[in-house]
């Protein structure tokens, strides 16, 4: 139905000079504004997405839950990355990628997002304008639309400029159920391309360094390239995307859950040169480098040569590779071929390694 | 399946002089072990809850969505209440009974819920623990599980302790499809009980007033009741929670998404002594105060009687009550009888009257 016209008239937002008051979070008619004037114009689905009535003013959205058979999968992440704006992205793409990425790792078909904002007293109404028109664009490229949100604001010095939390409802199929848990010794350890580049972008926009116009985060939404890889292989093992904590926490939670070990090949594993050249002067690793473009497949021997012709078919894996192989080990532990010929322990990262990269 | 032992070992967490640190973030073993030392253990849903693949370390979870028909719900909120602890609840329980309360306004039986944290650098990890066992506590007794999360740490200073992001995902039944888009002229308005108690407890914890010993936050997840109105009258137009800005701009959002006026009966409506005092003092409004255990419910006037008794014969509607019944007016005005037998307008709040108060 039509909302009925404004009772009052009053002043549209300011988005050019405007910033945001704590006045926009007490849930009057300067919140509504916020809703009407800058999320739901940048949300609007695109054509053909499924519709969900969050848009029309209530506070949660009714939606249609395709198939009866499938599984409901939630995701829910909260993005705090500083800055807000880096080499390939923004905090809003971010988080539509980041949500729909783990929702799909679960081998479901992303369908809807919801979004929450904790905003900063004085953030420039531009600024969140433009995250909003980004968020936007990489929902209606995904075609996983924003169903719900809600909109908090904190005082000067209480936050950070933005802060999104986004949620992924998606629906998993019967008989596909890639987990962190199914590695079985002698799988194939499979990435899907180039690593360390979302993370070294946000540090390098964040410290201005020289290199960083060759540093562009891979930040992408990976859900149509897992539907081709699960059209090729129904029982692919494990699906992860290596994002915190990168490609050696990833490899070695996965190890955990399933209680095994796995030996990669250094050179296998593909790393820019832009990548390796500022880890070296930054003295990271970038093994522990977090990506928001990539994923991890874990599968049965048989499935792995198919599985890369998939996935080198796909935009997003062109330059995928076999990095390695589960073995049997309870301890859990990775250990890699390196280039030089020796051996060395993958461990977790136990402490820090870039703050505040997703 | 059984996690495997940790690969090394290391000391645990210290919850009662340890404090969050920004490696708490990082992706790696610390930040593994927050959440298996503090948020899994405060989460172990209740023996008969719906149950998730969330806790077994996979970044999503698949669940089990009850029945072909109906529609899937989301809705989503940040919190960033402050302070963090109040007579009544706290910022933990709040975002349980919060997101539970805006599935169950669409008439929808919730069934998961999903967090995800941002904490500030320095945060004691026993506040932490005592948040997250709040949460557990409250989400075991809605019978509604955690099955998803994500931790974010933010510097000191760029944060304020704890913010905390809900989503909720719930199923809304064929025929059952209360919005605020369908109050229609005629209708009578419902108030499940009395108004302005959980922002005056909010506000007077942070100020530190005399009276705050009687004002007790009325914080409580209200689908129970909604279950039990819905038995009674499925065909129930409107159901709302009045939140931040309380029944006032909860009333005039209504009125605009339905095209409607209101007449109010300001001797109908449920005051607190305490309430109206404290008010009186302040120079604050009660009908624009945050409640987080009220409904409003409007519904046609054959089925205002049968509903007002399932409502009161409920422990969270007791003092349930007419409140007044809706006009047809374009305009979306919204009148109120005074006690003293005068009229006055009840307009949107424009700006801010309490900030941060959920």
């Amino acid at each position: 139905m039509q909302p009925s016209p404004p009772v009052f008239s009053h002043r549209a937002l300011d988005l050019k000079h405007g910033r945001i008051e704590m006045a926009h979070g007490a849930g009057g008619r300067l919140s509504a504004q916020l809703v009407q004037e800058i999320f739901l114009p940048a949300f609007e689905p695109g054509e053909g997405a499924a519709h969900g009535r969050g848009a029309q003013g209530d506070d949660a959205a009714a939606l249609p839950f395709p198939q009866a058979g499938e599984k409901l999968v939630l995701a829910t992440d909260a993005h705090v990355v500083s800055p807000l704006f880096f080499p390939g992205g923004d905090i809003g793409a971010l988080a539509v990628h980041g949500t729909i990425n783990d929702v799909a790792m679960l081998g479901a078909r992303p369908l809807y997002l919801t979004a929450s904002f904790i905003l900063e007293e004085g953030l420039p109404l531009s600024v969140l304008a433009r995250i909003a028109a980004s968020m936007g664009k990489a929902a209606r490229e995904a075609n996983v639309p924003i169903v719900a949100g809600d909109t908090k604001i904190v005082e000067r010095g209480k936050g950070d400029g933005v802060f999104i939390s986004t949620t992924g409802a998606g629906a998993q199929p019967p008989g596909i159920a890639p987990s962190g848990a199914c590695a079985r010794p002698g799988d194939a350890i499979l990435l899907s391309g180039e690593i360390g580049l979302h993370g070294l972008a946000v540090l390098s926009q964040r410290e201005g360094f020289q290199f960083q116009s060759e540093l562009v985060s891979d930040s992408a939404a990976l859900h149509t390239l897992v539907a081709a890889m699960l059209a090729a292989a129904p029982g692919i093992h494990v699906l992860r995307d290596p994002t915190r904590g990168g490609l050696g926490n990833t490899l070695n939670e996965i190890a955990q859950q399933s209680g095994v070990g796995m030996i990669l090949d250094e050179s296998a594993i593909p790393i820019p040169g832009a990548v390796a050249a500022a880890c070296e002067i930054l003295g990271l690793d970038p093994l522990y480098i977090a990506n928001e473009g990539k994923l991890i497949a874990l599968c049965a021997e048989e499935d792995a040569a198919p599985l890369l012709n998939v996935m080198r078919a796909h935009p997003l894996g062109r330059d995928s590779a076999r990095i390695g192989t589960v073995l049997a080990d309870p301890r859990g532990f990775i250990r890699m071929q390196t280039r030089l010929g020796g051996e060395r322990m993958v461990d977790w990262l136990f402490g820090e390694q870039l703050p505040r990269i997703c």
